[in-house]
């Protein structure tokens, strides 16, 4: 199956994730600006995706002619800060620049090796987290529901909270997966629908403003969603809408599962609340597909991510298995 | 000002809210089946001008050449079922209905009695809901979110819960007014928007999901909503997304109010767990403006309105006064 991300020929091969679900396009970027644009426009997305595109983009800078350990250092620095957010984005440029010294070779190999890595660690997260499923919510056929994309689309290969729909489709226990449609990009109706229908399981897409009422109604025995940063404390920051959805599944006892790799754990911040959130640009609000849905001159609050805490958080799930967090205060 | 919803010359004439923010376009209707059709594709909408537009159809109907109380009764009942979840189109209907006896001039009376009404009862009603927020949030200016559209668009005239904005506005209280879009079909981009842009009061439009974030964040103040059924118990029917901002607001202790007409309490409802709601069409979410969002046949679940326990709500305000409704079990 072709990845999200991957190396070939001298180049950074990536699936087009602007152009879903309308054209599965193939994007070669040749240089670390053009990685840089895709990264900030979202072609190339989600917080593994990003760890590989940080190691890679490496090595695209050490792999150059004139390259200088001052020259990769500058590019790998501008990497790292096209979005801020995302901690797996400078995790994996810092991953490729552990190896500078050994050369360019060393760092295309271990971000390679990062690439494998990022699929092996994802079907351990999401196995474990199949598993929690299954043993917390008793009914069968499964419920689900989760927010963003959070699937292959957004990792090399496999996925994280989708990664789990996958293993439950497996096991024959998914009814139905609703799809929060995640304004305002719509990576949900867009990304996750398209992965749902290529798999062939179903699905509903719903506004995100009908989670809570979804719930209500006793569709959802489980949400699932992935995240951007995890703090030490368990504090999770995901696409935006995540911390509304984790309010609305406390409130009817509906398990909240966040399923990363432990890349995401940012075990230098206590816990959430000093994390920079990425504000984006109104007109990813106020237009839709370039027309203006709201009168001329609108402004917007449009936040990319927010911050859950903690004790909303049933249970975050590694490759290392289930992580309860502490309660925070 | 225009109301948005008037009789002229024996025509219905509205603002055709589709047409909005872009156009500013007055339609005339003719027939019973004109306003139907209007009022199923949103055109008109809002539980209080759905009110007038159910008493100035029947009145259509009963003005007919060839009318019967046969042939008006099955107008009105086709008019009453247009959509079903609104108690106020069908209290409406049976508000001209009831002068029938009195023939086709005094039903027109009635529903122009409706209408000046309407104006008047949403300024009550607002301006206790606005000495309710002045008495109950302490910050000045203001930080206020709203959902959906309960303005003058929503009503005859002036607006039920944005009413609130205009009056506190008035009183130089207001910063800011958070307006979520409202997916599917954006009355709060579209509709509100526009209204607070006419206005000159600053605001800022949001994704559904970012509301939750913006009240840990401490940006807003109260939670204004209109309703469109409100059971005896206080348990609110209102434009999906309201349930589970209730929820984010019940956890930051943020007030919120319901501000509606009475006609729009439907007190045969001990609770409003048997209130029918409205399912439309999955491409209101699956497409924009004709483009596909979702990969091809993709479902939706798209309910039209969600249902918010009167435990959630801090109280509602109709053209009476404060009404803190009893907590549900």
């Amino acid at each position: 199956m072709q990845r999200t991300i991957d190396w070939d020929n001298g180049e950074i091969v990536i699936v087009d994730q602007c152009s879903l679900p309308h054209t599965h396009r193939i994007l070669r970027l040749r240089t670390v600006e053009e990685l840089v644009a895709a990264i900030q426009r979202l072609a190339v997305r989600g917080a593994p995706a990003l760890g590989a595109a940080g190691a890679l983009g490496t090595a695209l800078a050490a792999r150059l002619p004139d390259a200088t350990e001052e020259s990769v250092r500058a590019a790998a620095d501008r990497l790292a800060r096209a979005r801020p957010t995302a901690v797996n984005l400078s995790w994996g440029v810092r991953q490729a620049l552990a190896v500078l010294p050994d050369g360019a070779d060393a760092v295309l190999a271990r971000a390679r090796n990062l690439l494998d890595a990022d699929e092996r660690v994802n079907r351990l997260a999401s196995g474990h987290a199949a598993e929690e499923v299954l043993r917390r919510c008793p009914r069968r056929p499964l419920g689900l529901l989760t927010h963003c994309n959070s699937g292959r689309l957004a990792t090399v290969a496999w996925g994280t909270a989708l990664g789990v729909v996958w293993h439950l489709a497996e096991a024959e226990a998914v009814g139905e997966v609703l799809v929060d449609e995640t304004r305002p990009l719509l990576q949900g109706a867009r990304l996750t629908a398209w992965e749902l229908a290529e798999a062939g399981i179903a699905y509903r897409v719903l506004p995100d403003g009908a989670a809570a009422t979804a719930m209500a109604q006793g569709m959802v025995d489980c949400v699932l969603v992935g995240a951007d940063r995890i703090a030490a404390n368990g504090d999770v920051v995901n696409k935006v809408g995540t911390y509304g959805l984790a309010l609305a599944a406390a409130a009817h006892e509906v398990p909240f599962l966040v399923v990363a790799p432990t890349s995401t754990v940012d075990t230098s911040l206590p816990d959430g609340t000093a994390i920079e959130i990425e504000q984006r640009s109104p007109e990813e609000v106020t237009r839709f597909a370039g027309e203006p849905v709201a009168p001329e001159g609108a402004a917007a609050f449009n936040p990319a991510f927010d911050l859950t805490p903690a004790r909303l958080v049933t249970a975050v799930i590694t490759e290392h298995g289930v992580r309860t967090p502490a309660p925070s205060c």
